[in-house]
């Protein structure tokens, strides 16, 4: 038995990341009701927003799915709080301490799993009774830490620290990678990128247009030294990358950036000055089939995957 | 059969990178010994050097080695000549256009393998009668490209873009990551920091202590706006970085880092001030054995991680 799909209540051990704007409530629930684990994104509800979603997903499926929820967001609190009162019991959390939220959680029956960029992050967690950790790489999009770890060194590194299972994310989009995670010493997979690029994905055409037309290079890390965002490559990140080049300060860099930039990407198509938070894996994404006819290639080509892997004996 | 093991004559596909200083005769004697591809550092000789060296292997192994050679370094032409002329018949080449030297090489009846950190480069390589690529992320040591992509992307971007076949590099240390990479399209690996820290290789002790101790975060790149370079954190990435973020100027930069700085770390055990390369798996790096030893885990544990793989089946 799988540790995570016994843990989260899924069929496959994938995740769909909740990713802010991109996870609405029909995303989540065509995950849940492809049999693996559907998140909301917390990022971009309100709490009241929140509610409502939950609603929504819970008359769409009766499959499992969860909530993502950055701890420093300034909605948290309250966004967790309708979540409990409407008795979601999967909690996805990131970007704060696993501590603060971790027991109250616990006390109300439900599983908590923390985003981690390191192996002592990892650890942390452990130590906190977190259920499960994703190890996010790198090479993933959105937010990365400024340790900058790529996924094939954390996981094995993050696999070898902590005896709770770990969930791969940060550049998977196939079985291919499916496969190497569980080498690495992976139990399941979350995945962003491929399902922005799905049928039930709701945000502009132009955003997910562009993601399919770039490859492996495609991507640009900006605000490195302060707070990493991880983008499709267009005007907003070179004007960002030039500031940065130039020694400007934190602060004239978010004042330059302003607000609602990733709102204007996703849900206005503003491909050029909005924030496209996108990982490498869209140079491996060619297509926007169904969310399910993405989870089936993934598992119907795994087989085919370890069946090379085994040829490759190196002995 | 492995199509790299029968392109190199090597019983295992494993090859010891080139790396400046590092490699040496005695280090790439004992990768021939041990049924990989040994790699002479064409970086850290000149051409009467390089000679020599060709000879020292010569002496101590009957089997397969080969010349790694930046094509833009001031000795390259000459290295390659005396390379040839001692009938030397295995080339690794990078930083340089695949299109120059590779028909001359081949007219000697040698194997011309290019490095190359995007698919799109793999494909020019294949274009230009180049026999297999090298297909290095980001996470690896020394120099890394500007499009930093990360190698659980870029090894299956550049297995789909070309037929010839491809030697995965960057993040690989173990079994783990070679059963990954095969998983990933690699059919060969080829490791570099691993290497250091064995019985055999020949620079101060206080580099691989160094390298021993640190973990996954432990390696930082400078000068990614010019020349980018992963190695171990110390003083002089410090220094460096802190000249990025207040804009200077790569010509100031590149004055105050002068010459000899790997060179310094390499042979005279500088770990503050001198350029440590290494990547990050370094954090998954504890001890010192053979290279033999290396080898043998590698090729034993490998059985071991592909039962798992096959028992993870996410259906």
């Amino acid at each position: 038995m799988n540790r995570i799909c016994e843990l989260l209540k899924i069929k496959h051990p994938i995740i769909c990341a909740g990713m802010v704007w991109w996870s609405t409530a029909k995303l989540c629930a065509a995950a849940a009701e492809a049999g693996i684990l559907g998140l909301l994104a917390g990022g971009s509800h309100t709490a009241e927003e929140m509610g409502r979603a939950i609603d929504q997903v819970r008359a769409q499926t009766k499959g499992a799915f969860g909530v993502n929820i950055p701890l420093l967001y300034s909605h948290a609190d309250g966004i967790i709080n309708v979540a409990l009162e409407k008795g979601v019991k999967v909690f996805f959390t990131s970007a704060g301490s696993p501590k603060v939220w971790t027991k109250r959680l616990h006390d109300a029956g439900a599983v908590v799993v923390h985003v981690v960029p390191t192996a002592k992050l990892a650890k942390k967690c452990e130590d906190a009774g977190v259920d499960a950790v994703v190890a996010e790489g790198m090479e993933g999009g959105g937010h990365i830490s400024s340790d900058e770890v790529a996924s094939v060194v954390l996981w094995p590194a993050a696999a070898d620290a902590v005896k709770i299972p770990i969930i791969a994310a940060g550049g998977i989009a196939d079985a291919r990678a499916m496969a190497a995670a569980f080498a690495l010493g992976a139990e399941a997979v979350q995945i962003g990128t491929r399902f922005i690029a799905c049928a039930e994905s709701e945000g502009a055409a132009a955003y997910v247009d562009r993601l399919l037309s770039i490859d492996e290079t495609g991507t640009a890390v900006t605000g490195r030294s302060f707070e990493g965002v991880r983008g499709i490559r267009n005007k907003l990140t070179d004007a960002i990358i030039e500031m940065e080049r130039a020694g400007k300060s934190k602060d004239e860099i978010l004042a330059f950036i302003g607000g609602g930039r990733s709102r204007a990407a996703t849900l206005d198509g503003d491909v050029e000055w909005g924030s496209m938070q996108c990982g490498q894996v869209a140079g491996l994404v060619h297509d926007r089939p169904p969310l399910a006819e993405i989870v089936r290639r993934i598992v119907d080509d795994y087989r085919r995957v370890v069946d090379r892997v085994a040829r490759m004996n190196p002995a």
